[in-house]
């Protein structure tokens, strides 16, 4: 077999098979096979495109170039839920305890990663003590035990689309759909869970600006789940504007921790709940999505949830007081209000802007070397559909700087103010199987 | 500027500025771009394709990445001649002393290569003594005062294109037209003629099987040489067969001495005189094609054309003596006939094979270090539309070895034989301007 024959094959639009796909991946990963004959491959994908089956199984080809995480030691089943990413989304802290609360095991595995808030794990260690660096036995033994465990993620997972992802990256095949979701699914098949369910943003602040890309995205990633096993769900979710109002790493922690002791913050609340009943309808723990929601609603009121968190806060050494006063947590010397110029209605907030106003005051990391500051953050004081006041504040900056220039004109670039009234956005577009 | 930007632009059907190219040419020439940029940029190309004047710009980019030829110390108008390939194409020996029969210059450089038969210099060698090493001062002498010299090219003419070719030949995207083009021309643009008439092959035996595909081609050349300052002109020739009776290196010498003393070899001959035309028309020697056509015809008859080839071979120090007796010329030990197995007409001769045929007698080189063998060859007795009778040769193999079974049997494979009457096919398809 030939790498040469392999792209012309894909580059008149034929269908590669499982052998040819395996000889690229596993030829690639090893060195045998150079970059630059991949970089053709993935240009002449980019045109003629790949079928499901073609995508299911680079994706597996991809999940056996590595490590797999092998989960079967804890009982019962293990479903994992993945966001494609977004500003404000703190949805795993408020979806694990909640899910963890009517016994479904989460064995959350976790990265740090760049980005404009630090990861779940940066977010975590808001929480004074609290450890992510654990065995794999202690790991499992706190999930079988408590339901619920979160830890930095080890061993090489999908090596094959760590490569891939970064010849991508500068030859301009990133934005390849088949890619994309092969991508993205490799490293959830390789953690190991039972079911996944997925959390596809779409909107301005997204990876997909419009819901029609979205949708392509998500039925290629269930597709793929569904082809290799895994029970797969994807909800469409809106990333108009930032999720809830906290943005940063502890205000994050908070607001997640506010939703679990019952409080309603529209969006989060409703998302993590929709995402949290179908993962509870996967794991078989409810028959339908109604049952499940209901349950689930339950447990946001009546403690259940919050204890789950408390549960494992506790279960990794943190201090939970953090949690059960939350004023606690890591906050910044300076609250830096940001204010309307003009009367009006908020039209648009750009997700992305507010995301990199947070990483100027330093809640994120732009090199792996830099150092997440806990207690800065942003809150937004109005979101898309609300009426505003010239003045009146649109967000208030948490921030060790007592004027955070960059930070503010950032904010103030964000958003739109018009004088006709706005709708607020859906939140939840579609829900693919 | 950044590559990844180009490729990206490109990959979105945008049209790269003369700048853009520059920096892809040059970068990628230095080595300051990476190999796997280059080939997703050129996999870009395969699916967008180039304007005409993005493909003028990529040539003259080519052209400017190495050495030129300054041929502006001959006097006249030089006039180039490039044939995109084909078996049994002799052409070349015939067109330079008919052109300059007239009075116009030709300064021939040419390769040794690798293919089935040698290149122009290895079948010009089957003449003893001939010199094709010459300083650059003694090749403008010979040409200024003999009208025609051939020699070895020196220099690093279009390095981008050669890199760029290797490039190409291993991530399936060598057949993009204007890739194609511009990798042609900006080898015969460095090689500095005022003007350009371009043989381009159709049908089995030529790299462009459809004539669709050849006109494509060649009017991507044309229009390369016309924007770059070059007349252009190019004639679309049939290779359905091998050109002529003769395929090898000595034979192909001798059938090209024929022609220039008058013998007729049907398509040989008009497509020499159809060149040639061409050429000095556009070397203003001739005012029209069909007065060109009459001179030059003249020439051939009148032992003009033939003296030509003669004063080239004694000014390079050739044994002359080969030429005005061809028989002294290299010729293998055996004669081996490969007979017809039924009675019927040739309907097809699959070039391709008959050159590989050729190429195991030891005709050609498949690697730089293989000898080419002078004297071995195919004499064509039967060509397409010929009626030929069970037992009756189809070719005459010069062969060191007795029994050369590999030869034969492929040149068995080559001749298909039917029992409907067979046209001749059309020799001249299209003059493109």
């Amino acid at each position: 077999m030939r790498m040469y024959d392999i792209i012309v094959k894909k580059r008149d639009g034929g269908e590669l098979t499982k052998a040819e796909i395996d000889f690229f991946v596993e030829g690639y990963t090893k060195g045998d096979i150079p970059d630059y004959q991949a970089s053709a491959l993935t240009m002449a994908i980019y045109f003629q495109g790949m079928t499901q089956e073609e995508t299911a199984t680079l994706t597996q080809a991809m999940v056996d170039s590595g490590e797999t995480i092998d989960l079967s030691a804890i009982e019962g089943h293990k479903v994992d839920k993945h966001s494609t990413g977004g500003v404000g989304d703190k949805v795993t802290f408020i979806v694990g305890p909640l899910v963890a609360s009517v016994g479904v095991p989460v064995a959350k595995m976790s990265g740090r990663g760049l980005g404009h808030t630090g990861g779940t794990l940066d977010k975590l260690e808001s929480v004074k003590d609290l450890e992510i660096e654990m065995t794999k036995e202690k790991f499992i033994e706190n999930v079988n035990t408590h339901k619920l465990a979160v830890a930095g993620q080890t061993g090489n997972l999908a090596p094959a689309d760590k490569k891939l992802y970064a010849l991508r990256d500068v030859t301009g095949t990133v934005d390849s759909l088949p890619l994309i979701a092969g991508s993205i699914m490799s490293k959830k098949l390789a953690s190991g869970a039972d079911s996944i369910v997925l959390d596809v943003k779409t909107g301005s602040g997204a990876f997909m600006k419009t819901l029609e890309d979205s949708e392509a995205l998500a039925r290629e990633m269930v597709n793929i789940g569904n082809n290799l096993g895994r029970n797969t769900v994807a909800v469409i979710s809106d990333m108009n504007q930032p999720l809830g109002f906290e943005v940063g790493n502890a205000n994050e922690i908070k607001e997640a921790a506010r939703i679990l002791q019952g409080e309603n913050v529209e969006d989060l609340r409703r998302l993590s709940l929709e995402l949290a009943s179908h993962m509870t309808v996967l794991a078989e723990v409810f028959n339908s999505y109604e049952e499940a929601y209901e349950a689930l609603e339950a447990n946001l009121e009546n403690g259940k949830a919050f204890q789950s968190l408390r549960t494992l806060i506790e279960s990794q050494g943190g201090d939970v007081s953090m949690i059960d006063d939350l004023d606690r947590l890591p906050k910044a010397a300076y609250e830096v209000e940001v204010n309307a110029d003009q009367d009006g209605f908020v039209s648009a907030i750009d997700a992305e802007s507010i995301g990199i106003a947070a990483m100027y005051l330093g809640a994120g990391r732009a090199t792996k070397d830099d150092v997440i500051n806990h207690g800065v953050g942003i809150t937004l004081k109005k979101k898309i559909g609300d009426e505003v006041k010239a003045g009146e504040p649109l967000v208030v900056l948490l921030s060790d700087e007592k004027n955070p220039t960059a930070s503010i004109d950032k904010v103030k670039e964000s958003y739109t103010i018009t004088n006709e009234k706005v709708e607020k956005p859906t939140l939840i577009h579609n829900i693919i199987k």
